[in-house]
């Protein structure tokens, strides 16, 4: 079996030397994946799973990740990328991680920061829940198999590693500035179909495309600034979840002066949480 | 005119040496104000805009607060705190810092590290702008003189430093584990008044007690363990906004396995909206 494009993106080795004490940061060199190529850089969504990775592969690292905060500082090129996980602080039910992920520069030699993320891993115990099942939304939720299939074809490489089932809220066809409600539903999974886990689940957080293209109908450049996810799943729940499609849903509450926030959540074929995520977005026009 | 205590709480004393070149680190002596205390330690508002004004005020910062996303490692206790700002990148129009806040540990004598922050400041431009005014409520809004005033003789100090006006989803006067909506809205400023400016804002996102006693009717322990503001606000929208009472509404998306998430928006007199926040807290029972 050839490994899935996304455990190969996700690949890290560790430099020497290992890290003796709780406390020492663990290297890595990583490489950006071709098939997870964006328009100028690779999606935002692999860079944060790679980052999140980094912390599950420390040998220190306590727990499943709880929340995970990316800030993209600046291009990602293609090519070598250094990686640091460095352990903050670790409490009995909690652990507290900073990841720097540096680019040598071409021009200077200089490394430069290219994407900074904080994460937070934690011991969950069993406790009295509430939630609320299912979007909010005004008109049932059909199947997966019911939505039609967005067409991948010639399309970026990194929408060619999912599977799009759209919902409500379609990418515009027409880019005639016309009114549109904010909110995107979709069921999505892997292409090929791979067992969900946090990583995958992080990545699938940033998969919709600028609310405010969908805003206006007008294509306009657009870039994540940062993003975060919380955990709401654990292992039991993405173990069962498997290669089921995710329900997937995006809003905007404010676009302003060059930058917008997107709210969503993420839900499993039985209409439980899996992971809420938000971000802001730069936008340019 | 004595300083206002939130400014009292907020101040920073730079250490040799400043920063020479732009990437350096500034770091600051800070003392934790007994005005702002909460049960076992600072309200984390106060922490969070600690963090804040630390970048605020190094000599390098370009432009204002886009986004802060405030990871609380451990426990924060009376005294000294040891802050370093670092500038882990400068773009043209954004900037990307690291915050970390240590404190001695009395038994070890070791420097612990208490709260991390990562904060993203821009400079803005004009562009065709959309949001959401006001909540989306069932009921319209009273004026903050037509809602209840929160009494505050004899609570927790930090509760004392703010001027609290109720409009729906009050903290329960009866523990009795009845199930309860989870949406606040308030009105809230300053006390005395303060004129909004950015740590203010970033202070007023952690206002809200937690989702879960309202939830069930239920005090149980709980304590944020990563918390983010997106600042929508501008120096003119802060400075036009002045003294009056915030708009600041929260909920919870979901409460699960000892962690719960709290979404929360913060409007202006006008419904324009100044903020938007989102936490992950720790509960126990």
């Amino acid at each position: 079996m050839p490994m899935h494009s996304f455990d190969a993106m996700l690949q890290l080795q560790p430099q020497c030397p290992a890290p003796a004490q709780a406390g020492d940061p663990l290297h890595y060199l990583a490489h950006t994946h071709a098939g997870y190529w964006n328009m100028v850089g690779p999606f935002g969504g692999a860079t944060a799973a790679l980052l999140l990775q980094a912390v599950l592969q420390h040998p220190k690292c306590q727990g499943d990740p709880l929340s995970l905060t990316v800030n993209f500082a600046g291009p990602v090129v293609q090519g070598a990328m250094h990686i640091t996980a460095t352990p903050l602080r670790t409490n009995r039910s909690t652990q507290h991680w900073l990841v720097l992920m540096h680019q040598r520069d071409e021009r200077s030699g200089e490394e430069l920061l290219s994407t900074s993320a904080t994460v937070v891993t934690a011991l969950r115990r069993p406790s009295l829940n509430a939630e609320r099942v299912c979007p909010s939304s005004s008109a049932p939720i059909p199947a997966p198999e019911n939505c039609p299939r967005f067409d991948t074809h010639g399309a970026m490489e990194w929408l060619r590693r999912y599977d799009w089932r759209g919902i409500c809220g379609h990418l515009p066809t027409q880019w005639d500035d016309s009114p549109h409600d904010t909110l995107s539903q979709l069921w999505i999974r892997d292409e090929p179909a791979r067992a969900l886990d946090f990583v995958a689940l992080a990545a699938l957080c940033d998969v919709f495309f600028p609310r405010v293209w969908l805003q206006r109908a007008r294509l306009v450049a657009a870039g994540t600034v940062s993003f975060s996810v919380y955990f709401h799943a654990e292992r039991e729940q993405l173990a069962a979840h498997g290669t089921q499609y995710v329900l997937a849903q995006a809003d905007a509450q404010v676009m302003r002066n060059g930058f917008f926030d997107q709210t969503a959540q993420l839900w499993d074929v039985q209409g439980q949480i899996l992971a809420t995520s938000h971000q802001i977005v730069y936008y340019k026009e």
